[in-house]
C-alpha cells in the first residue's frame, strides 16, 4: 500500500487540499475560499480527517502565503507572521495541522514548494540544483541546492534584485513600491501593463515590448545562474505563458553571459536548460504532497 | 589522539602545503613554487609521506586554482581542466595524490575551500548558510548552504553577475575581458586602478572613489543577500583592506534593501552581518584542511 500524504496549497484567497501517494493518485481534492484562520484551518483538517478511505495520511505538506517563517529551528516555525491579511498575523499554521492530526508536518513557501515539486515529479526531476521562476504579478523564485530548498537568514527574495536598466532607452522608472526597479518592478507583469498602457496578453508577439521583456528576464536568469549554478532554470507565471519569450530569453541569456560559463548546458543545449514547468497549476498542490513525503521521511529518520 | 590532515592550497605560482589537525595545531608547513604537475605534486606527495610524526593523515583537502572539476559524480572529477597554464590544462591533480597516498581527497575551488576555512574555524563558525567573497584582482565568490558548498552545474561565478551602472555618474567601461561593465569589471582592483589611474591603496579614505567603489559592492552584495538568504557575507581580499569601506558598504546595502528582508540581523545586527574574514591568508590553506576533514568524515559514513 503506497504511503498517503496530505497536501494544502494556501493562498491569500482560497485553499487547495488534497489527498495522494502523488500525481497519478490523487485519492481527493478540495478548495475553498480563505477566510479566517479558525475557519479555514478546521475544514483543511475535517478533509484530512475524511479523506484517505480508512488509510491514514503520513503527514502534512502546507505551501503558504506569506510573510511566514519556515525555519525548523526557530520558535515561530509554521507560523503565518507579519501578514497585513485580516485575521492572520502570527497564525501558528503548522502547529495547528500537526496537533490535531499527530503527524508530522513541512511549510515553506508557495514558490519553494512549487520548486520542490517540479523537482519531484515535474521539469527538475533528477537533479539536485536548481531553480523555479514565478514571472506574474510579481517575480518569485524558490532553488534547490544539492537536493534542499534554500532557506538561510528567512528565503530568497529573487525578484528584487537590481539589473541594469538603460533609462535612455526605457524612461519607465519600475513598478515596485519598495525599490522603484529592481528586476519585479521592470519585468514582472504589472510593470509591463504600467510601460506600455495594456495589458501583456493583448500585446503581439513582435511588438518591441517582448524584447525589452526577454532583456530583462535574461538579466535576471543570468545573475541567477551565475550565483547559484543551477543545472536547470525553470521559469514559470501568467507572463511566461508568452511561450515566444522563451527563445528570446534563452538567446540573451547566451549573449550576456558570452561564453564564460563553459557547460555544454548553456553553451549547446540551452532549449532543454531554460524551460517551462510542467506541473503547471498543479505545481502548489502537488509540491505540498512532495513537501509531505520529505517531512514523514525526516521524521522516520530522526526516530532511526 | 587527534586525527590529521593534509591540505594543499595549490596556486598558479606557488603551492602551500601543511599537516595539521586544526588551526591551533599545525604540526608542519611548506611553500614551493608551482612548476610542472609531476615536479609539483610529487613534491607535495614527499612533504605529506615525511611529516606527521609517525602518525599517518586521514585525508587530504586540496583548494585549486582553476578551471577545474570539483564534482564527485563526474569522470574528470579532481582534474585541473582547460587552464591556459603551461603543462597543467587536464591533470589528475586529486586522482593523483589519492592513488599515491591511499587517503580520501576533497577537492574544489580557493574560494569555495576558503569559504569552507571561515565556516570551520573562522567568521561563519556556526553557521550553515553563508557567503565568502574576495574582492582583490577579480570579484569571487563560494557558498555554503544548508552546511554544504554549492556546486551545481559547475560552481558559482558571482563576481560575473550585472549589476546598475549609471554611465552618466561613471563613464568608466568597466575592465572584465569577456562581461565589460559586470560587477568585477566595476569593482575589483584592476577597474579601481583603471577609472582612477593610480593603484586603490594610494586613494585617500576621503576620495570619491570608495564612495563609488562601496555602491559597486553594496549592490552586489545585496543582489547575493536576495538570492541565496545568507546568515552572514564574509568580504575579504585586496581592495577589503581598505576598512573604511565596510561600514559604507554596509550602510548602502541597508538603503539599496530598504526595510524589505526583515530580518535583525540585516536591520540591526549589519555589523556583525558584512564581516572581514578571521583567518585571513591562512584561509586557503586551514580550508584545505577542513576540506580533509569532510573527506574523511564522508569516507567513513560510505563505508558505514
Amino acid at each position: 500500500m503506497k504511503p498517503l500524504y496530505g497536501g494544502i496549497e494556501a493562498g491569500g484567497t482560497k485553499f487547495v487540499c488534497a489527498v495522494a501517494s502523488g500525481p497519478d493518485d490523487i485519492r481527493a481534492e478540495e478548495r475553498f475560499p480563505t477566510t479566517t484562520p479558525e475557519e479555514t484551518i478546521a475544514r483543511a483538517l475535517a478533509f484530512f480527517e475524511q479523506q484517505g478511505g480508512g488509510q491514514a495520511i503520513q503527514a502534512v505538506g502546507i505551501a503558504s502565503f506569506g510573510p511566514i517563517d519556515p525555519d525548523p529551528r526557530s520558535p515561530t516555525f509554521g507560523y503565518v507572521t507579519n501578514t497585513p491579511k485580516p485575521h492572520w498575523a502570527h497564525t501558528d499554521f503548522a502547529g495547528a495541522v500537526r496537533r490535531a492530526l499527530g503527524v508530522p508536518v513541512g511549510f515553506d513557501t508557495d514558490v519553494n514548494v512549487a520548486a520542490l515539486g517540479e523537482g519531484r515529479w515535474g521539469a527538475a526531476q533528477g537533479l539536485d540544483t536548481f531553480i523555479y521562476l514565478t514571472i506574474g504579478t510579481g517575480i518569485g523564485g524558490g532553488a534547490v541546492i544539492n537536493g534542499e530548498l534554500a532557506h538561510g537568514l528567512m528565503h530568497p527574495e529573487m525578484g528584487h534584485t537590481r539589473i541594469p536598466h538603460d533609462w535612455q532607452a526605457d524612461p519607465f522608472p519600475g513598478s515596485c513600491s519598495v525599490h522603484g526597479d529592481c528586476w519585479e518592478g521592470l519585468a514582472a507583469g504589472p510593470a509591463l501593463e504600467a510601460r506600455w498602457k495594456q495589458r501583456g496578453e493583448t500585446l503581439p508577439p513582435d511588438h518591441p515590448a517582448w524584447a525589452l521583456e526577454a532583456d530583462y528576464l535574461a538579466y535576471g536568469v543570468s545573475n541567477l545562474v551565475l550565483v547559484l549554478s543551477p543545472q536547470r532554470v525553470i521559469m514559470g507565471g501568467g507572463v511566461m505563458e508568452q511561450a515566444h519569450l522563451f527563445p528570446m530569453v534563452r538567446r540573451r541569456v547566451q549573449e550576456i553571459l558570452n561564453g564564460y560559463v563553459k557547460s555544454p548546458a548553456l553553451l549547446e543545449e540551452i532549449d532543454s536548460y531554460i524551460v517551462p514547468p510542467l506541473l503547471g497549476n498543479r505545481a502548489g498542490v502537488l509540491g505540498a504532497i512532495a513537501l509531505a513525503e520529505r517531512a514523514a521521511q525526516r521524521a522516520t529518520a530522526q526516530r532511526a
